[in-house]
């Protein structure tokens, strides 16, 4: 609507200049009080509010939008900031962002500054975050299911079917175990076969998003062992969520029946959408513009989520499952795609990481030595039984030693989508606020550990045999 | 983040078709299931709901974020197919959107439905719209800053300023006069001066993107004619908006030295955006890619917004500088503020309109014979007034009569800027909703006449002399 054909000429930019004693004026009259200006008002928002004076000081105190127009640039800096250094350690942005969300938290800011956590945070900025946050996971979840390349799964055949299935076996098996160990002191109020499957579920998934961008950094995408990771990281999240969807079916059903129904219904949906909505729905958008195509597809994507939240599974398996059917074969759905990722990725994933972070307490854990060591049990088992899983199964298929090893360090990147896992967890209720608090430690641990885990093995290759 | 590589082989799709006589039995299936699993649980959430059985229905009746998934597509729906209808009518479709969106509230929706309505806009919903709302009308503002074109202001010289003023000032004396006899009835809670004001401004607002929509769709931008009435639209917002800074003033702060305080404030921050903030952006931003762009762009634009709400005005002003400021000759920037445009203007413009439409009450203006007679005054009013003045300033500057019709009738489009002015004016507590409600009538009529008026003096202009 704004394509209005007089902004050509805008291009040209030609600001008037002052006289520069005028300027110099000008330039020091602002810098004093359009600082006082801000600061003025803000302190009397501020932590120590309560001392400051009744100035001119408009009603922002009560005014929520503007306490979220002081919250979601803070968590864009930081976010940006914390990706660029990320960056600089060689490691893709996206783990900054979320070690950045995680730190806005109640687990670093909230406990090393509770009043302005409790200031940037108020009631009103948390829940539209968590709006903002949920719509932006679900956009999010349209666009992984957009890039989710069935064929290349198909073609790679035997190699990657067995490498996925023992990459998940190993770390599935391994979660049960833990559970078994930790559901006497952390299984309060859910029953022993969600919790179980849970955590199983928590140990095998890979991120397959972070995963592609690490390659991706490393030029590793079109290499043999790139696409081998890439299709079993498919693979495995795809059972994975399928295993999830029964979780999610026995927390919120709790009764055996009900779960079989909300199976069947699950399976139906996707029929539905694979065989009728799927040719309905390029029939309906062929010919459109990027434009028209958008409304559509945010339509979409929402009415899936909200279907498989009807069902009785959560929203994302819906919108994911609407980027997988969406006619990709379309350049305006492949544009009217990449403008929904701009500000998805921008603007509501980093609200995604901090919805995560306010959930996050590593207060929670504290200064319990027992709960420290379950911690570094459950960081210890993840990261083993992938690295050894993975690598054992590509041996057993003909891959070298060392080939193994990098595949091993690669799949234990579990970065969003196990963030995104875990945040459907503690929503049903299948972890508590501990569990998922420590289950967040290990997957920064194992994501973080990726990048340099996948140099040491280079370098071991490097070294003498 | 996920321009991972991998998708570019994702563009061939070859779904696999199981036998004929199995896809029947799915689909039939699938025909009959999934609207069932659709339908009941939403019963159990519908207006009726009470009666539902206690099926496996999960608990999203207590889930707003689900409500929130019916909601939006509702929004995005009602809008688009509103918009396609005023397509064929000959109408730019914001003039559509607008409609459906004041219409999806309690002036019609609200008023046919209760039940309905209220289901479909819980209070949680409500909050959502109203934040995404916001951040629509902020980032939008920008993206208006963004195509704000002052060069071509500057070059069209004595004419458009000589028409631009008494586009202006007639509309202007107009509203205050509307005012005058407004005020014993209506004005309730306000001072005389704010509400004589605002109406001043609201009679003399003409829509800038509507206006470039309807010349563009007719073809007349580039005529002396499009040209001109954009020139003057450009000139005569500015010269409201500031207007409109000087109520906002008044309205919030009431003490006389705090008005002038805001007023100073307000300019050291212009002055400190023009001449600091702009080169200092241009120099962080060049050379850096579209999508390192984007987050600062966002960052800045909430920045400013917040600046202007401290300062003691609406954050709408510091987001529309922001956007006069971002320098545009940056090709990251454009394409950044294009991709922060097809969101906005797809999903957050149309929540506007509807919160627009959730605070129109026609209901307000009711029954009462006197109350209509002022709205039908004030339409006469508004609609004669910009007609006349731009008509008889644009002759005055040697424009023949024809060419001056048509632009007093394309001046006549207040279409989304009068929206923002009457929210603002409503959020201040300068005008109550029954006056908001009137105005707002005022802007559907004035808009939808646009485009039929230019085509009524088209035809005047064929007939005999």
């Amino acid at each position: 609507m704004l394509d209005t054909g007089v902004a050509a000429d805008a291009v040209r930019d030609s600001p008037q200049r002052p006289r520069p004693a005028l300027r110099a004026v000008l330039v020091g009259l602002v810098l004093v009080v359009v600082p006082l200006a801000l600061i003025v008002p803000l302190l009397g928002l501020g932590p120590d509010g309560g001392d400051s004076p009744a100035s001119a000081a408009p009603a922002s105190a009560a005014d929520p939008f503007a306490r979220l127009l002081v919250a979601l640039p803070v968590v864009l800096a930081a976010c940006y900031l914390a990706g660029r250094l990320a960056r600089r350690a060689g490691q893709p942005e996206v783990i900054g962002e979320i070690v950045a969300g995680v730190l806005l938290g109640p687990s670093l800011l909230g406990l090393l500054w509770p009043a302005g956590f409790a200031w940037l945070f108020p009631p009103a900025v948390v829940t539209a975050v968590n709006t903002l946050a949920q719509l932006g996971l679900i956009f999010f979840m349209y666009l992984v299911g957009t890039e989710m390349n069935l064929d290349s799964v198909r073609r790679r055949g035997l190699v990657a079917a067995t490498v996925s299935q023992v990459n998940l076996a190993l770390p599935a098996l391994c979660g049960i175990a833990l559970a078994l160990g930790m559901y006497p002191s952390f299984g309060e109020g859910v029953g022993f076969v969600p919790f179980g499957l849970f955590l199983a579920v928590a140990m095998s998934v890979t991120a397959f998003p972070v995963l592609a961008r690490i390659l991706a950094d490393r030029g590793l995408t079109e290499t043999p062992l790139g696409a081998l990771a890439l299709t079993c990281a498919a693979i495995g999240d795809v059972v994975a969520w399928c295993v999830l969807t029964v979780v999610t079916a026995l927390a919120r059903n709790g009764d055996p029946s009900a779960v079989i129904v909300t199976i069947a219904l699950t399976l139906a949906f996707v029929a539905a959408m694979v065989f009728a909505v799927r040719p309905l729905l390029a029939r309906l958008l062929s010919g459109l513009t990027p434009a028209a195509t958008l409304p559509i597809l945010l339509g979409g994507v929402m009415l899936s989520a909200l279907a498989t939240n009807e069902i009785g599974i959560h929203p994302i398996f819906g919108a994911f499952l609407f980027g997988v059917i969406a006619p990709r074969a379309l350049p305006s759905v492949t544009e009217a795609s990449h403008r929904m990722q701009s500000v998805t990725v921008t603007l509501l994933l980093p609200l995604f990481f901090v919805y995560t972070g306010l959930h996050t307490r590593f207060g929670l854990i504290g200064t319990d030595a027992r709960r420290w060591a379950w911690c570094a049990l459950i960081v210890a088992v993840a990261v083993l039984s992938k690295w050894g899983g993975t690598a054992v199964a590509a041996r057993l298929t003909g891959t070298d030693w060392r080939e193994s090893l990098s595949l091993g360090a690669l799949m234990n990147c579990r970065g969003l989508t196990e963030l995104v896992v875990l945040n459907i967890g503690l929503q049903l209720g299948v972890i508590s606020p501990t569990v998922f608090s420590m289950l967040v430690i290990m997957t920064l641990v194992s994501t973080i550990a990726t990048g340099p885990g996948l140099s040491l093995v280079a370098r071991l290759r490097r070294a003498p045999a």
